[in-house]
C-alpha cells in the first residue's frame, strides 16, 4: 500500500465518524487525562492493518503512541494483547472505532485467506481475489489478501485482459472473440472464461496466445474432465477455477491441475474478526 | 441518502476500477455496438441500491437507460430478472462490476435485516445497526439497514451520547459517570452500556435522566434477570441488547422486554447476495 | 477541533488568497530576509484560533516558528502583544492575512460569547449557538463558541431532533406532531419550538417524552407567562429561548427559569475583533 | 461567479449540515408530502445569492422548483415574499437552513454596500472591499459587494501590487521601496499604503509610476491636508482611503478628492439580514 | 476517456485560469452580449479533444452551444473553420484559453502520431507511447495517441510487467531476473528491456515465457543484428524498439521485424498545433 | 511555489502512475533491498524541479533520502551526476518515473528560457510567458520560467487586464474599447493587443492610461515602424512583442525598443531535457 492511499481512505473514514466532536468524550473525559489501551484478539487471527491504524491515530492526534508486539501478517491466538496505544484518553476514544473497523475487516480477510491458502498449497493451488471488492476499499482489501498469503488477480479493468461471458455473448460467440486476439496489447496476457467443455475445446485448439482459462461454475465432474482435456491437449495454459468458492466449500476444489482458485467471497463477503480495544490504565498530567 | 453523497462514493469506486480504460472491451467491443443486459436475482433477496446503480451508469456514460421492475426495498425471488440496462455495450461492461459490487452489498444488508426484523417484530423488538460499519460506506450501509426494515443507531460520535465500557473505565467507575450527566447537551439522550447486574442496579437507582441502557454480552440468564430488574424498578428506560448478535443466533434474543437489538454483524460482516448482470441482446447502430 | 478538519479549511483559505505567488513580496522582499512579527490586540478580546494560525504558517512554510504568550481562550487587553512569528519575511507576509482572517473572526465570536455568558451565568442561563453558521466554517465557529464559554446546540440536521414551525405546519399542527413522537430514535432527545402559549399548553399536557421547549420570538410578557406555566405544570422540560438574541438586547432575557438562550447572531453576524500583525525586526541570513 | 465555484462551496456547506440524514424530517414528514414555501424579507434588503440557493436545492433534490419574483440585486422591502420553492417537503426542509445561511449573509453584504455606495456616489467615491474576507467565502463575498454596487479591490496576493506597512518596514523605509519599483510586472499597477504626510510627500515627489496611494488611518485633519497635497502636486494618482471604515462612521469620509473608500468591515463583520423560509401549503401525491 | 475523468481535469484547469473573475471581460463586455466564435486550424492537423472542449464550456456556462464540422480524429487542413461556439460573449472568452490549451496539446499529439504511424504502417510497425507523460494529463495524452492511430503501452506501474535496466541492475543481472519469472501474475505478460546483444542472447535462450523484448538505444547496426538473432532463434517474442524515437529521426527505424516503436517524445515533448478561436459575430439580446 | 500546491500536483501524478502497486518491483525486488541511484544529465541543462522531486519521494516513502550537488536553477553540463537518492530500492523505482517526468519537463522549460534570455538581455528585452500553459501544470511551468530567468506575464484571467483581438472585435472596434478604460480597477494596469499600425496610432493618441501595447504578429518591417512610432509619440508605454516566438526564430526579435518578448512555445511546446535515474549500488539490510 502506498502512503498517500492510506491517508485518503483514513481521512474519509474519520470524516464519517467525526463530522463534529465526540459528544460523549467531551462530556466525560478531561483534557488532561492520559491512558493506555490494548488491542485484544478475541479469536485466533492474522493481524492485518497496522499501518492503517497508525494513520488513524496520526490524523486524530499526532501524539498518540502505538506499539505492536507482532508484525503485520503474524498469527496471534485468542486472548493475545497484541498492541498498545498510549496518549490522551479523548484521542484514544476518538480513534478507537475507526481503527477497529479497519483492523477487524482487514484481519478478517487475511485470516480466512491464510487458512484457505494453507489447505490449497499442498495441491499447488494459489488463492486469488477478484474485482468483487467493496467500493473505496479495493487497495486495502487486495493488500489484505497478499498479507494472508493469497495473490491478487488484476486490480481493475485497466490491467489484464479477462474475457468473460458477457464479452463472448456481445461478440457473438467464442470464435468471434478468438479472431480478435491478434490485436491484444503486448504487455497484457489473455485469460478467457469458459462455461462449457465445448468452449474449452475451441480454445485448446485455437492458435491464439492464451495465458489462462477460467473455468467458471463447472460441476465437479466437468471440472475433472476439463482438467484432463487441458492436460492432454499439451497446450501451455494456466487454469483458474471460480464459481462460488469460499472457505466452507474449499474441499471441492482440492484438485491437482488447478493453478489458481479465485474467490469473490474473500472480499465481497468478509467476516470481521473480533478484536477489542480496552482502556487499561489512566492518569492525569 | 443525499444526492451528492451517492455521487462521491460512486466516483471513488469508478476511479478504482477504471483508472484508465477497459482493456478487454477496447479490444473486443465495437463503439457502435449497443445492447441490453438484465439484472438477475440468483437467490431470494431484498433489492437495495437502485439509486447508486443509476449514478454508476450516469457517470460512466449518461446515455445508458435503466429500468427496474421493482421498487427499492421490494423482495424478489430467485430467478427474477428485476431490471434492465440498455445502451452502448462498452458502457454496460464498464459499469457492470462497480454497479454489482454496490448492489450485492447493499441488498445483502437489506435482505438479512428484513429477515431478522420479521422475526423480531412479533416480540416488539427493533433491529438496530451500530458504528461498526465499513470505512467510506457508512451512509450507504445505514441506508440499507433502513431499507431492510431496521432502524439506525447514531451515525457518528457527533450525534448521540453512548457511554461505553471504555468511558466508564476511564472515568473511574459508573458512579463517577453518573455525576457528570447533569451537563449533557439537551438535544441528546443518554444511553449507558452496562456489563453486569450490579452496574445495572446503580443506573436504575440513579436520578440522572437516562434514555436507554445497553445490556452488552449478557448471558441468557442474566439478560432475563436484568429485564426483570428494569421492569420492577419502574424506571422508564429503553432496553438495547447487544453482543455478537447475528442472524444465526437471533433466537437467543427473542425476549419480550427488549426494545432494541443491535448488531454489528449486519454491517461489518455482510454477505453479498448473488446477482448477475447478463448481456442479452446486441445490435449495431 | 480535529486535526484534519483544520487542515482542510486552511488549505481552502490559502488556495483562495494565493492561487499563484505573492506579487508584492516577490518584488520587494529578498529570499534571505528573516524577521519577527507580533500579534497585537487592538481591543480587549478573547484569543481564539491559535491552532488554526499554526496550521496556516505550517502550510505556507514549515519553518516559521510561532510562540504565543497566552493560551487559547485567554482574555487579553488592548495593546497586548500576545504572540510572535519568526521566520522568512516572505512567508510571514504570505500567511499574515489568512491567519488574521481566521483569528479575528474566531476571537470575535469567543469575545462576544464570553461577555454574554458572563451576564447570563448569574441567572443560570447557558448561551447556545444555532445552525445559523457561515458555510464551510461551522466546525470552527462552534469551537469558538465553546472557547468563549457557551455551549453548542446540535451540529447538523443529523444530530438532535428539533421540531420547528415548518415541521409543525407541514404536519398539520402540533397535535399531529405529538402523535408521531413515539417513533423517535432512542439516542436523540426531542425539542419543540413553540410560537404561542396555546401551543405551549398542548405540549405541557402531552404524554410524549420532550426534553426541551424552544420559546421563539415571545414578547417579554408572554415569555414570563410561559415560564410560569412551565413551572406550574411540573413537567420536567428544559427551556430554550430564542428570537433575535444578541449582545445588544441581552438584558431582555435575564430571566430566571430560562435554561438556554440561543443566538444566531453570535455566528451569522460576527464582528471581527481588531488584531494587527506587525513586522518588528528583520535580518539577513 | 463561476458555476463550478458555486458548486464546490455549496457541496461543502451541505456536507457540514447533512453528514447523514435529517433526523427530524425523517421522523415527521412522509415521503409523498409535497409543498410550497416562500422566502420572506423581514427587513428592507438587497437580494443576493439566488444562484447559490438554486444550487443548494439542486444538490439536495434536483426536482425542487424555485421561482423568484425579483432579480439578483433588486431591493425588496420588509414583508415581501420574494421567492417560492416547490417540491418534496423533506427536500425543502433539508435545504432550508443552508440556503438561508448563504442568502442572509450575501444579501447582508449587498444591502450594506448598496446603502453605503448611495451615500458615496454624490462625492464621486467608490466603495471597495479588501482581502479581509471570511475563509472559503471570498469569491461569494466579493460577488455580493459587486451586486451591492461596490467595486472589488484585488482578489488575492497574486493580483495587484499593494505595498503595505509591513513591506515598507521590512524593506527599511519607503525610499528603499521606491528604488525597487522599476521591476514591477507590467500588467500590475502599484499602490502604496502611507501612514503619514511625510511618507506621502516622498511618494508625490518620486519618479516611479504609482497608480494609487492608500491613506490608512489618517485623522480627519491629516486626511484633508493629504488630499490637498496630492491635488497641488499635480501627480496623477488615485486616492484610496481606509481605516476602520464602516456604515456607522461613513459620514467622516464624504470628502471630495477621495476616489476609493475601502472597508474591511463589509466582509469581515457582516450582519446577516433577516429572511424567513415559510412552508405555506402542503399536499400529498 | 471516461466522463468523470474529463470533468476532473477540466475543473482543475478552470480553477487555475479563473480563480476569481475575468477582469478584462468584466470591464469590456456587457452581460447581454451574445456571439459566435469559430475554431480555425492554422496548420494541417488531426482534431483531438472535442469532448474536453465541450466540458470546458459546460462548466463555465451550461448554455454555450458548440458544433463541430468534423469528428474527433479527423484531419483538417490549414485554414479550416472546423467548429463554432455560440453563446454569451463573456462565457466564450472565459473558456477560450483553457479550451485551446487542451485542444492544441491533444491535437498536437494526435497529429504527430498520425504522421508517424502512416510512415510506420507499411513496415508493419505500430507506434507506442510510454509512461513519460505529463503529470495529471496521462489519461488525456494516451487517449490522443489512440486518436492519432498509435497504441498505448501500459498506463501505469500497476499494469504490465516491464523489466528495465534498473530492475536488472538491482537484481544483480539478467540471469537473476530470469529465475524469478515463474512467479509473474498470470494476467500480465513479461517484457524485458535489453541493452546489448549479449543480454538478448540470454533471453532468447531462456525458458521463461517472455512476451516481448525492448531493444533500447541500440545502434543501427546492432539493431539489425538483434532482429536477425531473434528471427533465427525461432523464439516467439514481440520486438519493441526505443531510444530517442521522434518524428525527425523516424527513418532510422523503418526496419521490418520491429513490431513496436515506442516514443517518449510524443507525450513528453509535445508541440502544440496552432488553432485560433475568433469571435465572429456579436448581438445583443 | 507554495508547499500545498506542490503536494497536490504530486499526489495527482502518483495516483495516475500507481493506482495499485508496482507489479514489476513486487515481482523482482525484495523488501529489504536498499540502494542508491543518481540523477544524470544527458545534455547540458538548467536543473529545475528539485522541491517537486523531494515531494514525490516523500509521498512514496518518507524514508528515502535525497541530496543534490546543485541548487535549483544551476546549469549542469552533459554527463554530470547532479543528485543522489538513497533508500529502499522498491521506493526508488516507484518514484523514479514520476520524479523524472516533472524534472525533465521543468528543466526543459528553464533550460530554453535561460538560453533565450541570455540572447535577449543585451538588447534590454525580457522574456515573458503567457497563459498558454498545460492544464494543471500552470503554477509549476511559470515557476520554471522564473528559474530560467524569464518573467511571468499574468497568471490568470483574474489578474491583469489584457485586451485582445476578441475583446476589440466584440466591443466593435478599438475606439469603443478606449471609451471604457476609465472604469478599470485601480490595481491593474491596462495592456492592449494591436494588430496594425492604424490601431497603434489610435492608442498612441488616446488619453487613457495604458501601461503596455502588445504588438502581435507584426512583420519585421511593421515592427520596426511601430517601435519608431511609439518612440516618436513620446507616450510612456511598454512594448511587448508576440507571435510565434520560439528559440529557433529568436534572432528576428533582437530589436532595441522592445521591452518584453512573450512566447507561448516556452510552455505549450516544451521539449523535455534528457535526464537518467540510474540505480548504482544495492545492499540488503
Amino acid at each position: 500500500m502506498n502512503k498517500w492511499q492510506i491517508s485518503e481512505v483514513v481521512q474519509k473514514a474519520l470524516s464519517e465518524d467525526l463530522p463534529f466532536e465526540d459528544l460523549t468524550s467531551e462530556l466525560l473525559i478531561e483534557d488532561n487525562l492520559y491512558g493506555e489501551a490494548y488491542f485484544l484478539a478475541k479469536e485466533d487471527l492474522v493481524v492485518c492493518g497496522i499501518p492503517v491504524v497508525e494513520e488513524v491515530f496520526q490524523k486524530v492526534d499526532g501524539t498518540v503512541e502505538l506499539s505492536f508486539k507482532v508484525k503485520e501478517g503474524e498469527e496471534v491466538s485468542k486472548g493475545t494483547k497484541f498492541g498498545v496505544a498510549r496518549g490522551k484518553v479523548k484521542s484514544l476514544l476518538k480513534g478507537e472505532r475507526v481503527a477497529l473497523n479497519f483492523l477487524q475487516h482487514l484481519s478478517g480477510i487475511a485470516t480466512v485467506v491464510r487458512r484457505m491458502q494453507k489447505k490449497l498449497s499442498p495441491y499447488g493451488i494459489t488463492l486469488l481475489d477478484t474485482r468483487k471488492t467493496l467500493p473505496g476499499l479495493k487497495v486495502l482489501q487486495k493488500y489484505a489478501v497478499r498479507v494472508g498469503g493469497g495473490q491478487n488477480h488484476r486490480f481493475s479493468l485497466s490491467d489484464g485482459l479477462l474475457i468473460k461471458d458477457n464479452h463472448i455473448k456481445a461478440c457473438g460467440g467464442i470464435e468471434k472473440v478468438l479472431e480478435k486476439l491478434n490485436r491484444t496489447p503486448h504487455y497484457a496476457a489473455v485469460e478467457i472464461e469458459v462455461k462449457s467443455l465445448t468452449e474449452l475445446s475451441l480454445i485448446l485448439e485455437c492458435e491464439a496466445n492464451i495465458s489462462a482459462v477460467l473455468l467458471d461454475n463447472f460441476s465437479q465432474k466437468d471440472l475433472e474432465k476439463a482438467l484432463d482435456m487441458i492436460k492432454r491437449s499439451g497446450k501451455k495454459v494456466l487454469v483458474e477455477v471460480s464459481g462460488g468458492v469460499k472457505e466452507e466449500n474449499l474441499d471441492r476444489f482440492l484438485i491437482p491441475g488447478i493453478d489458481y482458485l479465485s474467490s469473490g467471497a474473500i472480499t465481497h463477503s468478509v467476516k470481521a474478526v473480533d478484536i477489542s480495544f480496552k482502556v487499561d490504565k489512566v492518569w492525569k498530567v
